[in-house]
């Protein structure tokens, strides 16, 4: 028998199965550094000891998206290796930073199962949670992807589709323990712009792109210890490699510092879509649109509702055509939310 | 209005000012490795901690561009967002090393200002200083940019030219606390020539060459947190992206190791100018001339003056053209001070 | 006379003679994340300190090849710099785990000279060690390189040949101190097969490919202080940069990880042929075959030895030609001793 981990086909799941995946991980400022020469990060709180400080925490935590790569990363070989699609996340939240000197682990619960009508694919609802060295959860998501089957005669499991929430209510999200903006340094932390400033509807370019290169989507894409094959092996594809999805996220997530460098912690994620394939020599711009404000139980901290849109061209704020689809330059279309000082 | 920041132009500028930078920095060996990958950096005060420690020092710090690089950075998006041209340095001097562990902030003062005859551009003179956590100065330099005016109707200032050194005297250096090259290890440090080898007037070939790749100094550029759109966008300039003349010095002060070795510590920068721009593709090379010797109050520890050039192509000490400018493959003209066991 | 460094030629040499090589280094968390930025490794013994210690280390050591790199980077200036080819390696042997924090330095001795019979060139077969802050032998490895004379009227020296093994046996290895797989854990670790799974004589495909990027290959060759020009500098040879051997022993040994998760320590090297240059844009994929199979004296720690193949194209399993001679498609032939639970 092959040796090789072939990844899982649909017919491999159970709901209510818990997946424990491999390669846990130390984290130091080796994976911060690489991590602010990898994309534009600016956000203070994750660049500075002595501003976390003045915010209330210890230290400066690793970026919450480096965090969310690392969790994610290990589960792609039990769960996307054989992914024809990766369809949807919901009910993303940071429960904890990761600080340098943590160990992450991955856990993935399967939550739903529902065969297609083409009895050829199916598409898997898991729960993936990051834990640290003492088995506190740092993160959640829910994540649904599309299979192969590998057996098509295999009998189609009883459909099972989890309720996830459309979005999380402000009252779902977790504070980092000690967060206090009441003494927050707009000055340091480069934009004067408090929650107040912000209004429903409104929309921001973030004017800034990165032409996007081999070299360093394989570097993020290694450094999450991310497995798929297409991101690596040009001859696993007709055309180029194809760029991880959560490459593209991070970028546009740095990027759109410029105009939110207030929104220093990602608190929750609602959903997000991949819209269309990313390459090398693409230039990634973004810009976001305001969804929802809210106030929170921590001193001088608000919450905002953030759609993050990533392009590779086309004129900001065009999302969709008329035929409801995404416009072929639109990479990626995240619904996130953030704290950030009122 | 736009939440983006547009930069400063000319007329934003008053002598006296104090501009306090964003986004505060902690460093640690993620800095370090990254640096060391980025550019053949071999100095063995700062890739060993045992060697730093035979040299008086505590542990080896932060190289000394690095630190540069970091503390220049974070002026970007106040300075020079906005230049036409990047005029000049003077008055560089590191007064402290960056440990590991170090936060550094950056911050300017405008010491100068002149419009141009055109009555459309200006020059805006800033001393800019990096600040560590405890407040301390750990460099400052002197810099002059070419900026735009926004409003071409805003009066002219009174022109402020300030009174900057041709070069620093050699009791203008700071040597770092503790330092002492009395039992300084050549065999360790990689070559056996002290100062009294070197004689003013000597040239160096540093001989080894390095191809620059896009994703190399987008890295690099990130990692010290400048903004500029035209080293990571593409689209923002007709052909290539422009390279940050930051990446041109790191990479020749490193061929430089190759004749040089023991020139450990950058202690001044009297001047330099970007010659021609730099692009990927372009095979960087490094010449070095001894401008001027001089002892120093540390023991053992001797100071050396030098011109270091960056090419690419062209033959080795050819500097200018008979017309008094620059030649073409000329991309660095940069004159500093390093101390030297004597 | 010239300052930088010419480099050695092959009657520069004498046998019995010690070399200590130039600039030690610390390695910090920094170097682990770039070495796994670089290349997808996945050992957890490598990734995760809690999984080290529930191994019986302290912490998770530096990956063994990045300390083969870092050791043998050292010694290129001063052995293999006009290396017309680096001929093989023997006996290495992994002694101590290199820890972050660790500062190393490389020393060489002289063990074996052979003038070839043209009078042009010669064999140099020198025995490297790494050492570290407390003067203790972290690795040691036997290579041979052809060297050009500088004078070919220098005499040919006696001619000395060193009696390396061909293979280490399974007690020349050194373990780890403490090293204990008892208590294993194999979800962790990413695969269930222990060494009772292997048989002597099994092939393994490890499936995956990397296409590699110009920029990621020079900053590992970097950040080991190789500086051999062919690896950096495009002028130097008539088509593209050549990629530093370890590079492919790297990448390939990442590879492995898809069949041989649990092959997490390497303690020797029996030989290995770099068999044909690699180049920026090969896409590296490797096969292993089980060579031998040993007890050892550690708490459930079996030793299992392993051929290492990369391929930049052709089928699996493929070496060499009917001819005797390794087929085009193959750069890396490597013969290593791993442990492995039992």
């Amino acid at each position: 028998m092959a040796k090789t981990n072939p990844g899982r086909f649909f017919e491999d799941y159970t709901v209510g199965e818990v997946i424990d995946h491999a390669v846990p991980r130390t984290v130091s400022g080796g994976e911060r550094a690489l991590y602010h020469a990898l994309y534009p990060m600016r956000h203070a709180l994750y660049s500075s000891d002595e501003f976390a400080r003045s915010c209330g925490l210890p230290a400066a935590p690793i970026d919450d998206l480096a965090a969310f790569h690392i969790v994610f990363g290990k589960t792609v070989p039990d769960v996307s290796l054989n992914a024809v699609a990766n369809l949807g996340y919901a009910e993303g939240r940071w429960l904890k930073p990761v600080w340098p000197g943590d160990t992450i682990r991955s856990q993935s619960e399967v939550i739903g199962l529902k065969q297609n009508s083409n009895g050829r694919t199916g598409v898997v609802y898991v729960r993936s949670r990051g834990l640290n060295q003492r088995g506190e959860t740092v993160m959640e998501y829910a994540r649904w992807v599309m299979l192969r089957k590998r057996n098509l005669d295999a009998p189609a499991p009883e459909a099972v589709i989890p309720d996830l929430k459309n979005s999380l209510a402000p009252e779902d999200l977790v504070i980092p323990e000690g967060l206090d903006f009441t003494s927050y340094d707009f000055t340091l932390a480069g934009e004067k712009h408090r929650l107040s400033d912000y209004e429903i509807g409104e929309t921001i370019d973030h004017v800034d792109g990165v032409t996007i290169e081999e070299a360093e989507h394989m570097m993020a894409t290694r450094l999450w210890q991310n497995t798929s094959k297409v991101h690596f092996d040009v001859t696993a594809r007709p055309d180029q490699r194809l760029i991880y999805g959560g490459h593209v996220i991070s970028m546009a997530r740095a990027l759109s510092f410029n105009g939110l460098a207030n929104a220093q912690v990602i608190a929750g994620l609602n959903g997000g879509a991949h819209a269309n394939p990313c390459l090398a020599g693409n230039t990634v711009k973004a810009w976001s649109e305001v969804l929802d404000k809210a106030e929170t139980s921590a001193p001088g901290v608000g919450a905002i509702r953030l759609r993050l849109v990533a392009t590779k061209g086309g004129a900001p704020f065009e999302l969709k055509g008329p035929d409801g689809k995404y416009l072929p330059d639109v990479l990626l279309d995240l619904d996130y939310w953030a704290l950030m000082p009122v």
